[in-house]
């Protein structure tokens, strides 16, 4: 089964690759965006057959190594 | 609306930080995963509220500045 973990900055917690990225846009000929945040994604294939397993395997992944859950949130989506 | 852009890098071009997540799941004790690949997601407040020019801004962000077309492909949702 495919798991996508989506980690992204908690709100509250300053995101200046976002700010950055908000600025370029603006720069660039686009006014209308306001805030931006950047995060990351991660897509695993795992070797799982019942998404249930692969949920909890892929949440065990993201809590120990793929987010910093003190400043991090994360999501993950089983496909 | 919200405008949420996903850039991974496209099949067949390798993907250094993904091999780097996937070995060390490996390492900690999730045998189970496989291949592993790692993008960018982009979440963008705009001032717009057709959902269709909002799309339409979002893929022209995509294609000037978010991503590098050459070697990423881009997916935007709108909320």
């Amino acid at each position: 089964m495919k798991a996508v973990v989506t980690v992204m900055l908690k709100e509250g917690v300053l995101d200046p690759q976002g700010k950055a990225i908000g600025h370029a846009l603006n720069n660039l000929g686009f006014p209308q965006v306001g805030e931006v945040r950047a995060g990351k994604v991660i897509e695993l294939d795992l070797a799982e057959n019942d998404p249930v397993a692969a949920r909890a395997a892929a949440e065990a992944m993201a809590q120990k190594l793929l987010a910093n859950t003190v400043i991090e949130s994360f999501k993950v989506e089983i496909a």
